[in-house]
Formats: structure tokens, C-alpha cells, sequence
């Protein structure tokens, strides 16, 4: 047996993981000498210990892989291992089969089978029922009276088959090296997540032309409008003390105006650093009572962890060490040669990690102990590995609970080794990826070559990025990727203003003119939506679409089908009966045009039988969307205009 | 750091080879936190304790590879370690030349630098002059005489960057796991391989219509014909007994004629078994006067080594428990049912192991004691993976020098397994690999993705196989296969018969007619040739181009180029100077009309950086087979008349 899967590739980290309820192919090559039939099996043994065994399907693709899917539901640390078995009835059948109707050895075959269903018949584990059957088909087998033909037929009996599909009579037995697979909450995989800034919710412009902040008072009364639209997870920037010394004016500019906020990400002032709310916002009680409101709402709260500090950050002056200082006696900014970002000291790890490691571990239990489980975390791939590998396991060894998503937008060796590391999530290229060619490799990539140790979390945009495809796709734009993201991705994430089409850009940048980092925002969502000028409507049905069908609370369950136009993006999220936790199949075909700017039609082709149906075999979609209903096959009719709704989102009213 | 290379994938096995000489790739994914710039070295230690230090070089591919190319020689278990470092000068160097250039915090840059060279300077093992400039160099960057512009040139001096490429200054250094890497005689990866069976070499027509046997005597004869057209190693198919009972006749039939020799597969009779040899071609005498003659005329022998029996083997009478007695008391034959091979029986490892693994390494032990150091193991994928392992390991334990070639036609997870195992070599799939796509997947496969532990044997035919492609390409079929495989492969190999281009197969299969397993066949090589009608002298120009062109004694250096024609197949194999015994670098561009029906003419592209020379640049190229030149550069005309000359074996003149 080689190559066991779930696994994790490039040597660094072992564990591979899943989240509960997580459909996980297990998978592994296996094959023996000569011609004998073999089998597998997969032996699983839960974190409280209760062992159960799964027999592995043979793909038959010509290198010897096996596979079967399940669905662990405990959290913990699972124990796997494959057994391979030379599967004894099986090779007597094949050549039995044969044998016996070219009339070929038929007395020794029968012996042979006799001799086996004997065998079979006393092992004690077998029903009684089937032990006496075996017994008797033994003896009919060995019996001169029963004609060839009927011998024949016993071979190809479908009951004696079935009482060894169940029941394999093994030797040879090889054990495969037990391995382990974490299973994480399902929040650590599944969610709708909605990023807003408090201190623009319930910002007022008061009549001198100066703004009075949001606090959590007032930001709190956002919380039934997201939990409205069907999210799962509020996600904050950072709520801490904001430094004056080089803070940034608006549009990132070098010099602030009185009454600038200033970017939360210049964490730290004399009012406190990281375990400290920034006074506008309110206090400590305050910001409970939000994460108290945001539960009843059924929503989590997500903080940002953004480990770097202002000039006035209380480490700058009690922890120099945490630094670099230069040969002139100054502490270094964060730089990329030769731009500055004089607002910001970046953690230097080298002179006390020990100590920085403490104080890290410190802050993250803190907000803990404030209610908070996840962190989305800034800028990982800027500190060292090591740190956030130590700091997960030893905050998750108190509470697995807690959950990290890294804002990783780097190469894909540093994202991959983050996530290996311990991080429950990554934000992912999904962003940058906005082609038929590049979404086709993009989710092939994510649902199926790195599932088995990184998990994506979808975001549409966030307060850094608004993409050209959003800047210039017009409305249609911005449902094509909410639609896609909600339902390629088990995890995916929008940035308030997303709902409010708001797709202008700092000129010659990737991002939002009038960056809310740097000032408050003022937003009428209900006049917007009211006036018909919003999607919220659209989230709001992609989020119910979501929590009607688990099929779309699934990573790894996704296919690329296909069409003949360039720009219809197809694919297929399925759950087997089998795996889900509802006992009923569930199967989604969503088909996008992802030209913002057309009507497209084309033939759209469907390989149903990744839903259990077989080919040629006609079936009922339904769209979610429109409630529109067609009848299917293999080669389907669609036309997708952008501008009134450019992707179906199909349910299959009878998968299996 | 993660994915080291050279690996072996899977699980199952863990040591990489090499043959001594072979250019074999070192590379690793390295990356570290942040934008500070690192350095990655390869320690090698040789099977003697010799370590030495290699630098790599950033792929710069947005994967965090580097790699670094070695051509280790000592035979034995080399161990390798990547170590990944801090590169302070060259984050100085990329800060300090922007920042400068800009204005930006000149007088600290500079400090930094002189900090940095003097700490250089006082490194112990850099030379006294080296030493000496550095610190000239730090008194200057600190002169305040100097100006920034000629700080800015110190930065930029080619010179120190020199003194850092060879000893860099490393911090933070981190090391990762020691490996092994297994390096084994030339003979085990390179060679010319040629098969021919001993009777049919001087076998004689007698009056009576019977035929009597050639001798190891007789064969002998042939030697230096084969030496000539120069082969390195002739490989013998089996030379042991022959079983009576159930003796196959000519063309594979049940029934043999009084005076059919049967097929030396069928191994055993009362005259003996795997250590004997048949009467018919002499004594053991005479097999070592043959392996002298072999050796005198500058070619290793190869036995064959097929683990079954004929029913007249000792060992069915001695060791009935090596094989598999059927309910009925009889012993089974091999059989792929319904179909049946009643002469031979296989062996049966699972009743006494200890006592046929005794018994194979007393075999193989016995011919290592008359000479034979090469073996071409028949089907070894149908006795256990274990079985090998533990075979090979053990013979090799005492004898480095022997080498197993695996006949392994069989799916690629258990072809590869048995190269993991321990075998040297594997003829793969070659024969069936004949057009251009097949072709390109096929030698990119062998010559990258499996490198690193199988090496396959490029035989163009068996004397069970003769494919599609040569029973219907002509001669020109001949030639092309026979030009590929000589290039392509380090090692490669015929069997006797395909210089006379013997084309006619037994109809309905894939094999010759009157396939010589089952009788002698009488040939005259010398009519042949001087009638014009032989490939010899061909196979002839072409081993002796690959004794000229160390390029093509390497199995990893080959990359596919392009041509516009679909039957134009391109591809170059090169050794840098570094790397080369000669000292000088090696090219040569194969340009191959897969087509043998046609004339062909359409254009190459060559991406002449592999070789060393820029995009541009014209180059001069020499066909080695026809003795024309031409200038070269990135697309070049070809014509290639398969009834002329199908492919041009080009010597690139200047690369580097």
C-alpha cells in the first residue's frame, strides 16, 4: 500500500484535517502480486475511541487506487489506517465464473468454493442465518445432484455476494502506519461571514463637520440586519487604540487631518495596545454586550489579530526589544524598500521570543475570555511559522474551538505552510480569480489537491481589495461572484458596501476610493434596499440557499463540468445520501456567465453520474434562484442574461 | 523548508538513487517570514565522510524552489541536508542599493553596510586578501569623504557580491532532515543492452531435418559482432533445463514435435534447475568461457532469472510446498482463467518463504560466482514486493555491483513499487509509446517525474514483443524507434533480429511469428549487412555517438522542444561543462519523424537557454548521422525523409 490520503504534502506538517461533518475521500494504492483478487479497508478509530471499518471501492483507472468517503462528526484527533486483504471468495468467484462456464476444472472448483463457504461458515462473527446458508450452499456445491449450471449459479448468487461484501473472508492481511486526522467545528470550515467596521455603524456627522464614532452601542444594531441576510460570523477590524504620531489622512495620504480616525491597523496609543478597546468605541462592557447581542442574532464575532504596533503602542516604550532598532538609535518602520509605512513598527521575533511569544499568547486568550473564538489574523506570512504553530496548538489545547483565518496573500508556498501550520482558514487567491480557465483550476485546487490541509474562505472583497472585475462589471458583477463564492466555497466572506454595488476605486490602486481605514463611512442600508439598489436581497436568498443544502456546506464535493462558451462557468456540488446528515442526496448544478457585460447561451454538459444518475437518464432541476424548473440531460439549453440573473443556482430533484 | 528532492513518493520506500556520474537535481521549497532575502545551501556527504557545500540557486518560478544540479561519483549511501539561512549581505545589497539610489536614510544604510563587512572581515575562513578588502571597504563607507554615488558603487561591486556568493554572511540558519541518496555503478543506469538466445547462434540444419543446438561455444562466435556494433551488455534468456512434460511447440502450441526445443522459460528437468545448465549448450565450463569471452571483448553478461518451474523441476519433487497443490491433489499450473499455462508452474511464497528465499539467493549467489553481476528478472510483479526488497538487499549486501532489470509489464503502481524495492532498472513502457503526444508525456515521465528512483531499460523489441509500429512502419520504423531509444534512454536495448528488421508477427498478436522462445532460428548477420538489408551498421553509428556524447549517458537532462508538425517529435539532452568528466558541455538536439511513411518538412523551436545559449543567438549544429551542418537559432527549417534518414541527431556546437 503507498500514497494513503487524506495527507499532507512537502514534509514540514502531517496532520491533515477536516471539519465536522466534513465528506472526506479517503484514499489509497494498493495491489498484490500476481492475479488473486484483493481488498481494503479503512479503519477508523474516533477521538473517544469507538473503531468502525469501511471497505474501499476500487477506482479501476488502471493505478490500483481505492477510495471511500465518510463523514467524521466527533471532533478530535481521528486515527486511520488501510488494511489490504487478499480477499479469498473473490478470487475463487472470478474464476469460478469462468471456469466453471467454459467447463473448465468444474470439480475442483466447486471443492474449492465448498471448501471456502465452509470456512466462511465458521467464523463466528456471522449471522446465524447466514452462517446456516453458507453451510448449506457448501453442501449443494459439493452435492453430485446439483448440475454445473445450478453450481454456476450459485457462484453468481447476489445474496452469497452480498454476505461477503460485508463480511470479506481476509488473509494475508497487511496493515498500512495508523495516521491521524484532526477534525476541527464546523465553523472551522463552514460559515457566511460579513466584515463592517464598528465605528462607521451609528457614526454621526455632527453640524461642526466633525464625526462622532460608532461605538459598540450603535454598531450592535447592525447585527440583526447581517443576521437578516443569513450570516454567520460578524468579523471586526481591529477595535483597539489608534496611534497619533504619522497616522495616515484619507486615501492613505502621509499627513492626517484633525478628526481623521486613522487606519485601526496603527494598533496602540497611550489609551492601550492589543488587549485594549479604543475609547470611542466604548469599553470593555460594551464590547461584551456586543458579542453577547451578535449570539442572540446567532452570529460569531471574529477580531482581527494584527500584530504590529503605532509609535505609541505601550510595547514600544516598556518592550524596545520586541523591535529592530538601527545602528542610529531608531526603531525600524515597516518598509519595502524604498516605501515606507511610517505609522507602523513591525514585530522583530529574533531578540525575545520568548517573550513576545507570552504576550501574544496573552492578548489571544484575553479576547477569549471576552467570548471571542476566531481571529482573523493580519499579514501571518510576515512572522515567523514557528510562532503561529506554537500559538494555535497552545491557545487550541485550552479551547478547540478557537479558530484562525489567515490573511495570507502571498505565494502559494508560505499560504500552504500557514494553513499546514494550524491556521483553520485562508483567504485564498478567489479574489484574483475571475476566468472560466482560472475559476476551473482555481476550485479544482482548492476542493480537491490542498482540501486535505487548507481550507478557503471565499471573500468577494474586503477593505484592501476591490478587484477590476468589480470596478468595472457593472451590478451583474457583483452577483455573479456573491453566487459563486456562496456556493463553491463551504466559507466565504463579503465586506459591507458589497450589497451597496460600491465599486469605485483610488485611482491606479485596488481598492476602494475614501478606504474606510482611514475614515468613517455613512451607509442607509435600508433606503438602498428599499430603492431597490441593493443586493442584500440576493445574499439573503444565496444564504438560505446555503442552509437548505448541505451539499453546499461541503469542500470537497465539487466538479468542474462543462460548456461550449468561454465564458459559462458549470459545476456540481453533491452529497451522497450516504454522508449527509438529513439521509436525503442533495445536489447543486450551478452555471454562470461570468461576462458581466452579456446575454450568452450555449450548451451546457453534465456527467450525471457523479449524482447518481446514469448517463442519458433525464432529470428535474429546479433553479433557487427564480424558482424556474427544467427537465435534464446529459446536453442541456441555457441562456444567461447578466443583466437580470446571470447564474443559475440548480437544485436536482432526484440525486442519490 | 519542504519537498526536498530527490525523493521517492509514496510512502513505502524512502531512498532515492543515482548512478555514479549522474547529474541528479537537488531542490527544496524555502522561504521565511517577511521580505528579509535567504540563501539555501546543499550539504552532501559521501559514502567515505567527505562533505562538501552547494549553493543553490531561486527557480524565481513563484514556487520558493531553488535547486542546485550534482553529479555525485563515489558508489555507496550518500546522505544530503538542505540548509536554509538569513542572507544579511544580500538583504543589505537590495536595501541599500534602492535606498541610496532614492536618497532615502543614506548614512544609515551605509553604517549598516560597514557593520556588515566587518563582521565579514573577521570571519576565520575567508582568505587574508578577502578579509583585507572588506575591511577597506567598511573604513570607506564610513569615510565621510566619500560620496554617497561611490557608496552606491561599493554596494553595486561585483567583487563583494563575489566574496558573498562564495561565504555568504548566515544568520538564523535552519537545517533540515538528513537524507539518503543511494549511488550505484554506471552500468546500472547507462548501457547498450542486446539480447540473444545461445542455442539459435551456430545451431546447424542436419540432413535429417532435425536441428542440433547451438553451444555456449558456437555463441561465443557472435561476440565480437556485437561487441562491434557496440553493445555493452548481451543478455541471455534462460540457459537452464528444459521441462518435457507439457512442452509448448513452435508458435506457442499445446503439443511439441519430436525436435522442438521448448521454451526455456519452462525451466527444470531431471538434469536440473536454476543452477543448472541445459546439456544442449555445454557445461558450466563452457558458460564461464563465454562470460570470458564476453568480458574480452568489452561486454557484460546478463542471465535471465524467471522464478517457475516445469513440472520436471526437482523442486516439484523436493518441494512440493513451494508450490500450490489443489484440492485434488494436483500441483497448479500458472493460469490467467480460463486460459492455462500447463507447462510451467509458479511458485507459491506464502507455505515456506524461509525456504525459497534461501533458495532464490543460493541461485543468484551460484551465477554472481561464475561472473554474472546483471539480471533480467522475469515478471517479478508476480512474486511478493518483500520477496525483492529482501533479495536484492541481500545480494547487494555482499556484491554492490549487482543489478536486477525488472520485466515489469505491468500497471505502473507495482512497476514503480518494484523499482522502489531495489530493482536498477525497468524496460517500461517504450515499446507502446509511439506517437509524438505519447512520446513527449512518456520521456518527460522517465527522464523527471520518476528519475528519482526508476530507470527504465529502452528495449525496442522482445522476443515477446513486436509492436504495431514495427510490423507495420517499414525499415524506417526501425530506424526511428532504434534512434530514440539510443538518445532518449541512458540505457537501451534490442533484441537479436531487429537489425534484420524481423517484422512479421504471428497473426492476431503482438509477437513475431515462429517466435524463436519456441524454436532456433538461423540468421546470417554478415549476408545481411553486406547486402545492404541490416540496421547494423546504423545501431553501430549510433552507440558510438552515445560513447561520444557524455549528454546522452544521462537519464535526467532530457527536455521536450517544439515543432508545428504533428509527427515531428524534438527533444534535447544536456550536460553542462560542470558537470561533464570531460569538462566541457554537451548538447545534442534529436528531431525525430515519428511518421514512417512520409516525408515531412516543417519548423523546430528551440529554447537554446537549456544549453546555455541566449534566446537569439545563432548556434552551430551537426548531424551526426549524416555528417551535415547548419546554423541554428530559436525556429529552424527541417525536412526529414523517413526513407532516407528520419532523424537528425544534432551536436550543438558551442553551448555551455
Amino acid at each position: 500500500m503507498t500514497s494513503p490520503f487524506p495527507s499532507v504534502p512537502g514534509g514540514l506538517y502531517h496532520r491533515p484535517s477536516a471539519f465536522s461533518g466534513e465528506a472526506v475521500r479517503f484514499s489509497v494504492t494498493a495491489f498484490r502480486e500476481g492475479h488473486d483478487l484483493i481488498g481494503v479497508h479503512l479503519r477508523l478509530t474516533s477521538p473517544s475511541g469507538i473503531e468502525s471499518l469501511h471497505r474501499l471501492t476500487p477506482l479501476r483507472d488502471g493505478f490500483d487506487r481505492w477510495a471511500v468517503e465518510v463523514a467524521p462528526h466527533e471532533e478530535g484527533v481521528w486515527s486511520f489506517r488501510f488494511e489490504a486483504f487478499s480477499d479469498d471468495f473473490a478470487t475463487w468467484e472470478h474464476a469460478a465464473d469462468l471456469k466453471i462456464a467454459a467447463g473448465v476444472d468444474v470439480p475442483l472448483m466447486r471443492e474449492m468454493g465448498a471448501l471456502l463457504l465452509t470456512a466462511a461458515s465458521r467464523e463466528r462473527d456471522r449471522p446465524a442465518a447466514e452462517r446456516r446458508s453458507l453451510t448449506a450452499t457448501a453442501k449443494a456445491l459439493r452435492d453430485s445432484a446439483t448440475s454445473d449450471d445450478d453450481a454456476l449459479t450459485v457462484v453468481r448468487d447476489p445474496e452469497i455476494a452480498a454476505f461477503f461484501r460485508a463480511r470479506p473472508l481476509a488473509s494475508l492481511v497487511t496493515a498500512g502506519p495508523a495516521q491521524e486526522l484532526l477534525v476541527e467545528r464546523e465553523r472551522a470550515g463552514v460559515g457566511a461571514w460579513y466584515e463592517f467596521f464598528p465605528r462607521s455603524e451609528g457614526a454621526k456627522r455632527l453640524r461642526d463637520g466633525t464625526v462622532k464614532s460608532g461605538t459598540f452601542r450603535t454598531a450592535m444594531k447592525r447585527l440583526p440586519g447581517v443576521a437578516g441576510m443569513g450570516f454567520d460570523v460578524v468579523y471586526l477590524p481591529p477595535i483597539h487604540p489608534i496611534g497619533t504620531t504619522n497616522r495616515k489622512g484619507r486615501n492613505n495620504t502621509l499627513t492626517a487631518e484633525p478628526g481623521d480616525p486613522g487606519s485601526p491597523y496603527a494598533i496602540g496609543s497611550p489609551e492601550g495596545g492589543h488587549d485594549a478597546i479604543h475609547p470611542d468605541l466604548g469599553t470593555v462592557r460594551d464590547f461584551r454586550a456586543f458579542v453577547r447581542a451578535a449570539h442572540n442574532n446567532g452570529l460569531e464575532v471574529a477580531l482581527d489579530f494584527a500584530l504590529q504596533a503605532s509609535p505609541d503602542h505601550p510595547w514600544v516604550t516598556e518592550h524596545p526589544e520586541w523591535f529592530t532598532t538601527l545602528p542610529d538609535g531608531s526603531i525600524a518602520y515597516a518598509e519595502n524598500p524604498p516605501k515606507k509605512y511610517q505609522d507602523i513598527y513591525p514585530l522583530n521575533f529574533d531578540n525575545d521570543p520568548a517573550g513576545i511569544y507570552a504576550e501574544c499568547l496573552r492578548v489571544v486568550r484575553y479576547w477569549v475570555a471576552q467570548g471571542v473564538k476566531i481571529f482573523r489574523v493580519d499579514n501571518p506570512h510576515t512572522k515567523p511559522l514557528q510562532f503561529w504553530e506554537w500559538l494555535i496548538a497552545t491557545v487550541r489545547a485550552d479551547d478547540p474551538d478557537v479558530i484562525f483565518l489567515a490573511e495570507a496573500f502571498t505565494r502559494p508556498a508560505p499560504l500552504q505552510a500557514l494553513a499546514q501550520a494550524g491556521f483553520q482558514q485562508s483567504y485564498s487567491y478567489f479574489t484574483w480569480r475571475n476566468t472560466k480557465a482560472e475559476l476551473e483550476e482555481f476550485l479544482t485546487w482548492i476542493s480537491h489537491d490542498t482540501a486535505d490541509f487548507m481550507r478557503p474562505n471565499l471573500f468577494v472583497n474586503t477593505h484592501d481589495i476591490l478587484t477590476q472585475y468589480l470596478q468595472y462589471g457593472g451590478r451583474p458583477a457583483y452577483k455573479i461572484r456573491a453566487a459563486i463564492a456562496a456556493t463553491a466555497g463551504a466559507t466565504y466572506g463579503v465586506y459591507a458596501g458589497y450589497e451597496l454595488y460600491e465599486n469605485v476605486a483610488r485611482p491606479g490602486s485596488e481598492e476602494n476610493i475614501d478606504n474606510e481605514k482611514y475614515e468613517f463611512k455613512f451607509r442607509d442600508w435600508e433606503g438602498a434596499e428599499a430603492a431597490g439598489d441593493s443586493l442584500a436581497p440576493y445574499l439573503r436568498r444565496l444564504n438560505e440557499i446555503r442552509r437548505a443544502h448541505p451539499a453546499l456546506r461541503q469542500l470537497r464535493n465539487l466538479t468542474v463540468h462543462w460548456s461550449d462558451d468561454g465564458a459559462i462557468l458549470v459545476y456540481v456540488k453533491h452529497l451522497p445520501a450516504a454522508l449527509s446528515e438529513t439521509g436525503v442526496a442533495d445536489t447543486i448544478i450551478v452555471v454562470a456567465n461570468l461576462d458581466p457585460h452579456s446575454v450568452r447561451q450555449t450548451t451546457v454538459h453534465i456527467d450525471s453520474s457523479v449524482f447518481g444518475i446514469p448517463a442519458g437518464h433525464d432529470y428535474r432541476v429546479e433553479d433557487l434562484i427564480t424558482g424556474a424548473e427544467w427537465t435534464w440531460n446529459q446536453s442541456n439549453f441555457v441562456r444567461l442574461d447578466a443583466f437580470f440573473e446571470p447564474v443559475h443556482v440548480l437544485h436536482v430533484k432526484e440525486s442519490r
